[in-house]
Parts: structure tokens; sequence; C-alpha cells
């Protein structure tokens, strides 16, 4: 695609556009049985359970477009959708995007826009089989629904974790949230110098976890590989630290988690020490990970001896509910843990 | 609820906000197996297919808060959500909610539009089962999934009219058009003179129309007693003139419209005429009655001959596709069909 092409989406009109944007889809399963061009879709998900989730996406408050490339951003919002369908051990299936796009972004803009959607499609293997578009008359709003299905009696909620059982993670944490201070720093350091160059050298990890992460979708196939249920499990959108509180909330359950224990990568912890802040903050209060934080039973505990190249963090237990929810930090000091809200991606579901 | 309260959402957090907010929710259906509060909601459509569909609503273009009473919104936010899943002969069970929202909207005021979609919730009998709760730099923003089921054999799709099918609206048309009108005009009035009365007397049935339209949920119920599938069917959204275009073009028929059998109310007329519109042209492109327009084989005919307080009209038929798709005016010309995009409420599904 040229640069310099900006095609004016009225040049399109609306269904036009639609069509434009919709050309390209090709659906993968034969449980979609009809997609984008009708009232609404149609899947067969018999003898299944459904499992539905939403996300929604605003210009200025989950994204800054000065910073984000539109090709990661429609991966991205893609990927935290997909997120909370393998959070539920389950498989997300068919997503629906919607948009709310200003009249002065070009075709090509939604078109790079759209090849991140399709590229997130293929990856987490859904078809994109409906949505709404729409002008707005301030930035650009994204609205992700995904559905997918899952065996009851495989079916993961955050109310089911028991006292003993251990807290597994899926990856290092923090990572998300240094990326964004990185990229936040050197706008701030382009706005007062426009002559100045980025320096983002040797951070490729955390801002790959800022702009462009990964929904963990190799954990729910793992777990029914070898055979286990976790007894409860949540993707890490807000931090660790709300994840757990919700966990245990809902199961009536408290917790210890083990500050040693919590995986930070290396660049993720130079890069906050560099900025003067916590480490172990950054993994309980960051969010945007991504992760799927889950419990197991101890009994379950050797089926995870040996799962190849999955590394699967166990990071603390669950505890009686009048134990609290606590960090014990390196220095064996117990610490209360904190929710977190209003975070940059929230969600009540 | 007392006008003068206004709690500021800070004071709740998110969480309990979200809290507040679903405190009320009720679920009605044995398929709701898991509503608001995971990762994801669970739904059980064993042995039907399953139907889906969304919408975005912005301030600015879909609603003008200076005008619209927040519970009508959140109930038309609904309605029209819904709506689509009628469109599919098919049934809404579920429903999600996404909103992005100002800081400066107060709890109470977030309160009223929920009133809304709880009642919408409880008029439409679908469970409110998960969304997404987000601050927004700009105005209100609303997304809406409906989930719903359908039976293979009855699900009405765009593309199966046929030559000689009847074409038939559930009601009148044009009023919801008239209605933004009139609230237009009146909110011109009001910021040349503030002093200003709005003059809206006589004109309830259009204002009705615009602000709190409803899904004609009483179609499939009465199809599937009279035993009758359509041919194709889709919701009147942009206007009756896009929408026959829609069956016709992936029918691959074309279509004959009579201006003198297209029910427009009186009210709707008077108020056109008086503002210099024609009233077959506020039917054709007005959009948002939200009436079901649908074909029927002229054998499936006499079936409607008896079918009590609900009025069907026939306003014309399928043709075939080198005919092409016309309005046959009271002065018996035949006048090419035009589609409507980018109107008020815009849909691709």
């Amino acid at each position: 695609m040229s640069e310099d092409k900006k095609t004016e989406l009225g040049q399109l009109g609306e269904f036009g556009l639609i069509q434009h944007l919709t050309d390209k889809i090709t659906l993968k399963h034969d449980t979609t049985i009809k997609g984008v061009g009708d009232d609404a879709a149609v899947l067969s998900y018999k003898n299944k359970e459904t499992v539905v989730t939403t996300d929604l996406l605003l210009e200025g408050i989950h994204f800054d477009l000065t910073y984000t490339p539109l090709k990661h951003l429609g991966y991205k919002a893609v990927a935290v959708n997909v997120s909370d369908v393998y959070a539920m051990n389950a498989a997300p299936k068919h997503i629906t995007v919607s948009l709310g796009i200003s009249s002065k972004m070009s075709v090509e803009a939604l078109d790079e826009l759209y090849d991140g959607i399709y590229a997130a499609c293929d990856y987490y293997n859904v078809d994109l089989v409906g949505g709404d578009t729409t002008t707005s008359l301030t930035g650009l709003t994204i609205s992700v629904t995904a559905i997918g299905e899952g065996e009851k009696d495989k079916l993961t909620y955050r109310n089911g974790a028991k006292p003993h059982d251990l807290i597994c993670v899926s990856g290092d944490l923090g990572g998300a949230y240094m990326g964004l201070q990185l990229l936040e720093r050197e706008k701030r350091v382009f706005q007062g110098n426009p002559e100045a160059q980025p320096d983002l050298s040797g951070y490729d990890y955390i801002l790959s976890r800022q702009l462009k992460p990964e929904a963990r979708k190799e954990i729910p196939a793992l777990l029914n590989t070898i055979g286990v249920v976790p007894t409860s499990m949540i993707d890490i959108s807000d931090g660790l630290s709300s994840e757990i509180m919700h966990i245990c909330k809902q199961s009536n359950t408290g917790c210890r988690l083990y500050e040693n224990k919590i995986p930070v990568d290396p660049t993720t912890a130079m890069l906050a020490d560099e900025m003067g802040i916590n480490p172990t903050v950054t993994a309980l209060n960051g969010g945007e990970d991504y992760e799927l934080l889950f419990t197991i039973s101890q009994s379950d505990y050797e089926k995870f001896k040996d799962v190849g190249d999955v590394n699967i963090y166990i990071i603390g237990h669950i505890t009686e509910e009048t134990k609290g929810t606590y960090l014990v930090t390196n220095a064996d000091q117990e610490v209360e843990l904190q929710a977190q809200g209003w975070n940059p991606i929230k969600k009540d579901d």
C-alpha cells in the first residue's frame, strides 16, 4: 500500500465501504451458518455451551494513535477479546467488530486496521461474522464481541478456587505496563522537541507486550492435553493484584502470593528500575499482560512437570478466606493486596 | 429519584459502579448458565441455532442528549438491537451492554439509562449477561450485542425472495423520521430563544416513534402461530427504500412498491406536509421505524386473513431482477428506488 494514497470514506459511501472492508473475509468454520450481510449472524453450537464476551476500546482512553500503528491496534482489539474466552477454558470461534470512525480517516487507514483484525482472526482461528460501521464525531471507537464454545464440565469460572490450590500464571508480568511508560516518555520527549528521535532500542520485548499482546491460546489446549481443569481462571487485564482478588472474592478464599515467584522479564525490571518503579508493582498493578491466571488442585501439580516449551509459573497458593489476600515480599513481610480499577483496560466481564 | 442528587462516578470506583449497576439484574432464562461477573457469559443454546447482532450508538451521531431522556435512550439501545434478531425470525435471549461514559456523568444519570435498559430487557424477555464499562473522553458511547436462538428451518435471511412474492410491512413508516425533524426544529427554536417552550402538542405518536421505538416481537410469534415462514425478512432501520433494495440485491430480484399501499400515519403525513416534505419520502428514506419488512409466497396470503389486532400491510411484490426496483406512484409513474446510507442509524448486519 502506498503511504501517499488517501481515499476519502465518502467516495465509497456506506454500503460500498462495508463491502470493501468485508470482501476479504474468508470463513473458516462450518459452525458459521451465516456471516456478515444479514440482520444478524447465525452460528451453530450444537452440544456445546456458548461463551460471549465484549470489549469497548476508545481512542484517548485505551489507545493513543500517535504511537499505536493501526494494524497493531486492530490485532490487539481482537486479541484482548478472545483472551476472555480462553480464560473460560473455551475456544473462540466468532467475533463481531463495530467501528465508530471519523470521516477524516482514509480508506487506506481503515484497511490497515482491518489488516490487523484479519491477521488476528487467522491466528486465533475465528470468523468475523458481523458488526456495525458508523461515523464518529470524535475519535476512533472499537467494540469487539467474541463468541465461542466450551464443554460444560471444562469451563472455568472465577469462583471455584479452594484453600491449598496452587496459583499459576502463564507468563511474565508488568511488561505491557512498562512498554506503555516507555512510549509515553518518548511521546513527551517528542512533544518537547519534535526533532528528537524516539529511543526505543533494546526494548522490543516490552513494546510488543504493549502494542501487540497475544492471548494465550496455548494454555486451554495444554490443559486439555494434560487432562487438567483449573479450579478457577481469569485473564490478567487489570494487573495481578486485581485479578487474584476477583478470584478470591468470588471463591470466598484468601491467598498468599510470593514476590520472588512472580515472573518479571529482565527488560521490564531494568526499565522499571531506571524509572524508579518497583518491578513487582508493575506486575501487581500494571495490567494488559493478558497472561492467564489460574488455580489448580495440588493433586494436579505433577501433570505440569513435562509441558514442553510452555512456561507455567506457580506464584502462590489459595488460603481460607479469613487469612486475607496478601503478598509475601522478598523481605518476608506480608503486604495486603490492593484492587485497582479504572486502568487503561477495564472490564466487568 | 431526586433530581437534585448527583453522585460522582469516582465516589463508587470502577468495581463499585459495576456492582451498583448490575445488582438489579434478575436472570429470566435457564439458558443463562453464567451472567455478569466472569471473563465471559456462558449460554446454552442446545438444538437451536445461535443468532448474534450488534449495534454501536454514539452521542451526537445516533442520539442528542439535549432532547433524548436517558431512560428512553437505554430502552431504544436494546430495542433496535433485538429488532435485528426478530428480523431473522428468531428470539432474542441475551444481551451485553458496553458503555463509554464521561466522568462528568452522575451515578443517578447512569441509573436512568439502566432503568431503560432493564425495562427493555423485561419487555423483550432478555437477560443482560455482560458488558464493558469504561470512561470516555468525549460523549456517551453505547454498544449492545444481542444473542438469540432460532430454528434452522424457520430462520429468514435477506436472500430468499422470489418473483411474485408479496412484500409486507408490519406497521406505518416515516413516523420516527418526522419525530426527529420535530425535535430538531424545536431545538433550533430553543437555541434562538431559550425562553421558548417546545411546541410538541399533538405529536405524541411520532415522538414516541423516534424516542421509544419498539421492536416488533409480535411478528415472529404471529408467523409461528399461522405457520408462515417468510421467504425473506429485514428490519427497517435505514428506510423502506434501502431495505427492500437489500432484499432484492441479495435475492437477485426486482420489485414494485405501490405508493398508495405504503402505510403512513396521519400525524406523520400532516407534519411532513407542514414542513414541505413528501410523506412518501419519509417512509422510503426516513429510517428508524423498526418495522419488519418481509416477503411471503402468494400461497401463504390466505393465512394472513385473520390475524386479529396485528396489522400487516401488503405494499408490493417481487419481480424478476431485470425488471429493476421501482416505486409505482399515485400518479401511476414508475420511479426507480434509491439506496440511502450514512443515515442516523447505520448497520451492516
